[in-house]
């Protein structure tokens, strides 16, 4: 009987999928791709046919959603069935949701793991994984504008933890929230509420090109990473609440935060 | 000039490094790889070697932290060395030491993520990943005793968020603590304080093998969960806050939770 296989593609591009990864799409009856809940910068369909040496059909989000799937549940009905997803492959929700669809119509589900930008960033960043708090994505201010970002922060940093902000993208339009407008809107927020808690002068870090072969991470007060120049996307943001010394040090030596930082630890 | 490429094996054997590390490991001078930090149970090294045509020197818990690298900062100073990781490689924090103490010597380093047991357990459960609060490690209670794992677990319930919990692993010993010692602890840590915030009628997520072809994921009452038969390890937990309809649909259809659960919804 058929079956549907979650394969994360990882990072960046065409290179960032496992050996494991690999061989289920070597192996599949039909190969499915979606490019819309992330960005792979770097990302060749040519090349991943070549090395697959298969045909990929690449879904969209009007597949996945308005229809539900429908393509890729009647395929993994008759035979194996993968779907290629950026990152690790159920940290979206319509992956989950498509996921549950299929068990309840009795198809088995199986999922190849890949590298996520959850961990690529905190990594990156040098900060002790286990202080992130509640982590949220940063929508674009003028389209669905919310304080929601501003108030994790604020709560995690209450209770001496970090947080990661994603920031949204809009793949179809190639539309990327960048550090400089996400970093404003949080400021308008903060202006709006009439509250300190985030400044011009707090400890910010801004990522670029996380997973990529040259990946910016630069640290330093808001208004500087305000200013820096981070390339091109996709971007995260990072508000580090309290610090043990060994992140302030990860900061100044990765990242280019200021030396002081060093005296601001637990 | 040399350089050191820190990358990730990602999860359960040889087949979880990504194409884009594999062709890192093929054009290393020289490669190293440690195995302690986590378990990947179905790892082969002969598989590794075969698959890259390399000599892999395992390097130990003693090469890395007590000699400080010494061994793979020697090679990344005169060539290409490459630090193979289970996981995404700069999760543990003593690599992200090893990568500062490289950078300070002005050796460069790379980073080429890998799946990592963060994302892959939370997207298994089939819960929003920006609902998880602070994680934290569970240890072995019979060594070290701790009211923090229960004291996370409380205070992100407190705020309608989830908890990710890491159960410790001893691998030179293999030595892995279970889901059932662990529960236990926290329950008698919740007895020790007198508290009734996590009992027997917890909801409880118990995740074992996370990253194989066949992981378990039970979602049920904590005395549920408790007698629970998950098989090999690693294992992980996850104690949910506020549940979404969606998330509930998913502990319900992917893990076995009892139906009622969908009556509990926000």
């Amino acid at each position: 009987m058929g079956e549907i296989v979650f394969v994360g593609l990882g990072l960046h591009d065409d290179t960032g999928i496992s050996l494991r990864g690999l061989e289920e799409v070597k192996t599949a009856d039909n190969v499915f791709l979606e490019l819309y809940t992330n960005l792979l910068p770097g990302f060749s369909l040519d090349r991943l046919k070549q090395v697959s040496k298969k045909k990929i059909n690449v879904v969209s989000r009007r597949d996945l959603e308005d229809e539900n799937g429908k393509v890729v549940l009647d395929a993994g009905r008759v035979g194996k069935a993968v779907l290629l997803v950026p990152g690790d492959p159920l940290i979206a929700t319509t992956h989950v949701a498509l996921r549950i669809e299929a068990e309840k119509r009795k198809i088995k589900t199986r999922v190849i793991h890949g590298a996520s930008i959850f961990s690529a960033v905190i990594g990156l960043s040098g900060l002790h994984s286990y202080k992130f708090g509640k982590s949220v994505t940063i929508p674009f201010p003028d389209e669905t504008p919310s304080d929601t970002p501003y108030t994790v922060i604020v709560q995690n940093k209450s209770l001496g933890l970090h947080t990661l902000c994603l920031l949204d993208i809009k793949t179809e339009q190639q539309r990327y929230l960048t550090i400089q407008m996400s970093l404003n809107a949080l400021l308008q927020t903060a202006r709006h509420k009439k509250k300190k808690e985030l400044t011009v002068n707090t400890l910010t870090v801004g990522i670029a090109r996380a997973g990529s072969n040259d990946p910016t991470v630069k640290a330093g007060l808001l208004k500087d990473v305000l200013e820096y120049d981070f390339g091109l996307p996709p971007y995260s943001l990072i508000f580090p609440g309290k610090l043990h010394f060994t992140e302030a040090e990860a900061l100044v030596v990765l990242a280019g935060a200021p030396e002081k930082l060093r005296m601001e630890t637990e």
